[in-house]
């Protein structure tokens, strides 16, 4: 080996060596600098220092996230509905009286234009009618195989695979630091538990959703088993979501994070504790790279996911940091990585 | 020194030792030998040694235990009706017009025998307006200064002593072999959260209770806070307690513990899942280092805690373990040892 040779291949160590010690140091790669990130790398120093003067022991530290459109994506359609809306043909099957019954009967004619027009009524209806009477074993299974085989339909890929990349690291970061990852979501709590560990590293346990009532009884070979009842017991949204943190988690998280109007009473809830709290928000602005609507700062209001410039308002108002995907993520997806 | 003292040391020593390593190799001191501590001890070694067929990944291991009766004394009362019992003379002075009103009436009385025959329906309305109408940290913090001041009448000692060193010891055991260890009662959540920790190692999302409904609203300086409602969100006893456990846990625990026929369900569904379950109900039949009570084995039959025949045939036909608190138990509490 002439010396040449040697000292391209010293060079190649040390800059691959470089990487690596960069890579070690930033827990949040993915993430651009500025406030946002600042604001998380301040509040995690300023909670985890023995000595600092806001610190926060161990055992106390609980980081709530909203899921759909603050850890993945949330348009054109919420998954879970969308997961209901392709189970109403197995559930026609199963009770052919509901074929020519509205709402179903527009959702069997597969007319998208009908089907997105239906009223928050008419999902509500469809939801309750595919999300019950069944055992809680039959719909973890149904739902997991769903989940393996749909796929979103704009990137092709199945739908656990639209995680926000920067939201991963930060949940990694937080339980770095000893934060316990909790979901607070709007969504179904026994539809995002069949994925959360797999998807977040978010056990059942941590996932606090929607939840409708559960029956004990037995079948007919006397082995209990817990059905599904189309029952509401915890509507998880808006001022759900502290009701529900108190329920489940009983006491209030040291940080919270969101991306609409239904998780402005979590974050205030949060925020109002002693101490350094951080309050985060999603800001869906980049329609190249994922979606753009709000409608904070002019953005097209959807039916999904819903910022007001309200909620902007209150945020900056309330020192809560506002996420603008389109300037604070370097990298919207885990795929894009590989 | 002489040879004598040389000697007479030495032994203390290795006396010493000797004691120290017994101590370290017996996870379960306060047990006696028997069929109870052999199946915790199997469970535990069947369940966590890598490549037996039983073996549970870690994420997995739940146990569950009730409260009252299997890891604390419940009688001659429940300790949180003595609670809302000894609360109802504040509620009074908040609320005048409850003064002469019943079941108020007889329990401002003082007197004891009047107080013993409240119906259940009226000691309902006892705990409703007790635990209810106050913000959760009003309550949190009500509770906390009663249990720092409260002492059972027999062993003049605060309620958060009288915990069983060998159920103690058991907690401990079970985490230390990477068990999750929850308290699963009909006593109420938020009451148990308040102490579970320090008394149990036992942390407030790891509590699973009777629980009412809260509500979010807002102070006059727009702070928000949660209040605690008269109407109840979850019954945490019976059929409740796997529903509690599916609420909020996830899924179906490896091992339950409990006392009374208002465990029988979490037992049956404990026991239904595959592989290793390990299901135990204690049985009070100490009436001389605590009580007895059942009516199994012809025990009196008492208004608490009641542990049927048909539950203790029910234990031994499914291979449930029963714990003779009289036979298994070398320490009833833990100040016995001090």
């Amino acid at each position: 080996m002439n010396h040449k040779i040697i000292l391209v291949s010293l060079a190649t160590v040390i800059l691959g060596f470089s990487t690596l010690v960069a890579h070690a140091e930033d827990p949040l790669l993915s993430w651009n600098d500025g406030p946002a990130k600042q604001a998380i790398l301040e509040f995690v120093k300023t909670t985890t220092t023995e000595g600092s003067p806001q610190f926060v022991p161990s055992e106390a530290r609980i980081a709530t996230f909203d899921q759909d459109g603050t850890l993945w994506v949330e348009h054109p359609m919420y998954t879970q509905v969308t997961y209901c809306l392709e189970r109403v043909p197995a559930l026609v099957k199963e009770k052919p009286e509901l074929k020519n019954k509205e709402p179903f009967k527009t959702v069997l004619s597969g007319n998208r234009e009908a089907i997105a027009k239906l009223s928050t009524d008419q999902l509500v209806e469809i939801l309750g009618a595919t999300l019950s009477g069944m055992s809680v074993d039959e719909f973890s299974s149904e739902a997991k195989t769903w989940l393996s085989e749909a796929k979103d339909p704009r990137w092709k890929r199945p739908y656990t695979e639209l995680t926000y990349q920067p939201m991963q690291e930060l949940l990694r970061y937080l339980r770095a630091n000893g934060y316990k990852t909790y979901i607070v979501t709007g969504g179904g709590q026994d539809f995002v538990r069949v994925y959360a560990n797999q998807t977040y590293g978010i056990r059942p346990e941590e996932v606090v959703g929607t939840a409708g009532e559960t029956k004990f009884g037995y079948d007919k070979n006397g082995k209990p088993f817990l059905t599904k009842e189309p029952k509401l017991l915890l509507n998880d949204n808006g001022v759900g979501k502290p009701e529900g943190i108190y329920l489940m988690i009983g006491r209030r998280p040291f940080a919270a994070f969101g991306n609409s109007t239904g998780d402005r009473q979590m974050l205030e809830y949060t925020k109002a504790g002693d101490g350094a709290r951080l309050a985060m928000l999603v800001l869906h602005d980049d329609a190249e790279r994922e979606y753009a609507y709000g409608p904070a700062q002019g953005l097209p209001d959807t039916k999904v996911g819903t910022f007001t410039q309200a909620l902007y308002d209150e945020a900056k108002k309330n020192g809560w940091t506002v996420i603008s995907m389109k300037n604070d993520w370097k990298t919207i997806f885990p795929f894009e990585n590989k």
